[in-house]
């Protein structure tokens, strides 16, 4: 077993998962190593279930393959039954508050997973509000237990995605150790789509600063991120012993990089248009918006990640990073964010990386619910119990 | 444990429950008891699951936040999974018969709950048809097991909403007991919108007036509920030694109330009509309909559970009651049925209230499946396997 | 137990189930053996659970009642939990390839049931992209098990439905040896409606020629089927001891006929101008093409299953068969493919046909992972965990 005894859970039992950097760094580790541990358990055929009831609810404001496949995943190998929240199908039309839906789906309810990127200042905050809202009903013995809740994405931060994508780097390079000082390039990448949120690459910079890395974050000018997830970078790398830098130039990100995470994002200014359009159903209003960022997308069409440019990567052997699915050129587009041999030549590593969120997913909630991780995986591998007769 | 060896089961067992009038009292209280044994056992961490496998589909026919996640939550703590008959992803358009898909969506099912409250005349009694399929494919050896119904909301009863009610009151008057004499106010509410559905209303005198309680049925003239239920009501009252009168006076109905149940609803002739227009896809009669209604709804806008209101009631401090959501005045809407003091002070209680259903649902589950419903709970104690390991 | 230590799982154990006339008879009959004792278990009330979590994935790509509720029962039966690829809530739409799509969902999976009869030539082709995909994904690594596919009906066969089939012919006639000379009808019967698809006779063709049957296919002319299918219908036939004909009658083929299975569906070339013009998104193409069809199909209202027409079969008894839901005359449509009095006469076989599905899923799903069925129910028999408790 990776989880020791010592296993820092102070920060996670029993409290919400929704920004990396709300979590201390010990925090992260136990999560990074109960996910291990969950995996090498379903790997020797031994059912880590530590549940005989339960739900664990969903909440997808957005599209979802990847996460909800990980989300339903997760709380089925823990022994948690999945319910979706559509709120198509429920009364929340009825103009029924976040306060009332929130206590009242979790009446007999250990997790509640949301996803809500759609908004900016938004979705982060309907999650504090479902959580507000858990906590009171709790208090005031409306609840038996409160639900954990793991933020599946949302405006600011995408934790589940960052913490899969550290645990990549973690099995990669070997331990979180060897991470110091190496070089990441997290860069934004032409698309010819727009309004692509802002999550990913912020949860980026906001989790690897933290791992005493050399955090490149690059874009074209005017394609900026919240700015105060960029302050909070920069702060991080200092305490980490990393660094943190924003250069408008894809090449010098490249530079040199152990690591390159090239992906397409909406710039901030955008998104916060947008959102006030969303808001007003301005359907004129996102066409054009649409129109016009669409052209300015067009003048980056060389952000590319192509061979050339990874030829820049230390040794021309970076590893290449996508939270998936990429816009390759040639194969779901026609110019995109990569080059088609170089995302062939990664596939194998990038589809690894996506295989650890059902892992990442399940020890949130593990640690959520169970004050001593080490001791429930210890007695879940002791008592042995087959997954698979 | 509350529910007693001696405990009546024989209404329940293999019997579907679709109105409460339909069960003897001796029956309805033990569905009380093991709803209570059910929540004490969650409570102390104790498993209630008596099913290693099984199905328990639901069909909404309308939309649902608090009754689908009650039936998931009753289902799963027993330990079967959920299958939802979604009608618009099933072959049910190609014109298959009732008694046909009763018996196909049956064959490894042990409970169906259905809600169908859209048309007057027809929800209950479809699922009586549903019920009859069901027999005649367990007598024909279609069938290994007969799947209990449960009445997840018709148009005539919501017997999941009343149970759960009625739990409510008996935990806060501490017993069926010492509801007798109560006086309980079901009366109508202004609310902005309309097609609000009767079941609820008529669930509560059709239950209440068999507790011996002072049950009067205010509503302005014209919002009448079906006679049937409102005469059964009448007839109940005189049995169990309470009374039932209909007023049309808010103020008389609150005069020393116990309770108050304030909540709009549509009259039984506009539903009638709403019926045959609904039938008909006459959306232009629909829309004319609506607008009449709204129109007169608007005349009662003073039918507002207000601060002065609830002063009239028994020393000014009646527990109020709603099933939710309410139209809460200057919350969900301008003007509604409760002023937000109003509502805020009991919002505890009432979340509470709802709190009970996903144990009332799961008690008629168990009671459905098992003849000796003590005997299963006293196992399931001693048993004492971990819900949360 | 039917299933014998000898019992063939070769061909079953980590392959996929796409089309019968791919597997061995011996593979077959082990899932024919394997489906009875699953079925006589839970008569039993004996828990056959092998797996104490895992995912089985379910992609209609069509509508489905019977299949969908067949699949969600077997899963559920063996300990599965479903998960629905809903492709409108995915991000397929986003260009994803097949090939990643079939990874990301898999990482924790054990079974993938796919629908996709639409077009022509692509249904069972897309099963076999996600096939190729998983080797490739296990292969590589990213998933630590092959989940195995299961073909719940596609353009080609419909698998699930010809193995139930066949099953019901099993029991009804005592064995398979019974099966040896008898006479079964597969003809194409009216509908007031067009393109339904050519997976069911062509699965019953494909299947029951290995039976030793004489199997007369009948349809007007112009309705053939896929002429591989037929071809190898004919080859089978030989093999077997069995005989294989087309016929354009439909009261030749009833002729002295042991089982009759009138069923529409739409003429191969149909279904291949159809599946151009889906492609295509003509609309008014496909108008067209129905208003020509149901014009067709019109002057053949005489291919009806009527009382005169069952006289023709052997002593008047013939065993009617249909997959359902079936144009009823009188009951679902005015005219259609059985007499309501034929219909109704074989409803209970009929419904009893339909209840072997789950087993048949089950079983499917059981040899595929594990290399000794026979061991396992073994187990499951003496484990013998109740599935009520």
């Amino acid at each position: 077993m990776n989880t020791k005894k010592t296993s820092s859970n102070a920060g996670l039992y029993g409290k919400d998962f929704l920004l990396t950097w709300e979590k201390s760094r010990e925090d992260l580790e136990t999560i990074l190593t109960v996910a291990e541990d969950l995996k090498m358990l379903r790997d020797r055929n031994i059912s880590p279930k530590c549940f005989d009831s339960g739900l664990a609810i969903s909440q997808f404001r957005d599209n979802s393959t990847r996460t909800r496949f990980s989300f339903a995943s997760a709380a089925n190998l823990l022994g948690l039954a999945v319910q979706d929240l559509d709120e198509g199908k429920s009364q929340i039309a009825h103009g029924e508050t976040v306060r009332e839906t929130s206590a009242m789906i979790s009446f007999l309810s250990d997790i509640i997973g949301i996803r809500d990127d759609m908004y900016l200042g938004a979705g982060n905050t309907y999650m504090r509000e479902v959580g507000a809202a858990l906590d009171e009903a709790f208090a005031d013995g409306v609840l038996p237990q409160r639900p954990g809740i793991i933020n599946l994405q949302c405006d600011i931060d995408h934790p589940t995605q960052s913490m899969a994508d550290l645990l990549h780097l973690k099995t990669v390079f070997g331990s979180l150790e060897n991470l110091k000082g190496k070089k990441i390039a997290m860069t934004w990448a032409y698309s010819p789509s727009y309004g692509k949120p802002l999550s990913v690459p912020q949860g980026i910079i906001g989790l690897m600063t933290r791992m005493g890395m050399q955090v490149d974050l690059a874009y074209p000018e005017g394609y900026g991120l919240i700015p105060e997830v960029v302050e909070l970078s920069g702060k991080q790398a200092g305490e980490s012993g990393g660094n943190f830098r924003v250069v408008n130039s894809m090449e010098e990100a490249f530079k040199d990089a152990d690591i390159v995470y090239p992906k397409s994002w909406a710039p901030f200014h955008v998104m916060e248009r947008r959102t006030g359009l969303l808001r007003n159903n301005d359907h004129d209003g996102l066409k054009g918006l649409e129109k016009e960022c669409l052209a300015n997308n067009a003048k980056y069409k060389n952000w590319e990640c192509t061979e050339e440019k990874m030829k820049l990567t230390k040794e021309g052997k970076a590893l290449y990073m996508h939270c998936l699915p990429a816009d390759i050129s040639g194969v779901s587009c026609n110019e995109g964010e990569v080059a088609a041999t170089v995302f062939e030549r990664y596939r194998v590593p990038l589809y690894k990386q996506a295989g650890f969120k059902p892992y990442i997913i399940a020890a949130i909630m593990l640690t959520n619910r169970f004050k001593d991780p080490a001791g429930m995986l210890q007695n879940l591998e002791q008592g042995a119990g087959k997954r698979v007769r």
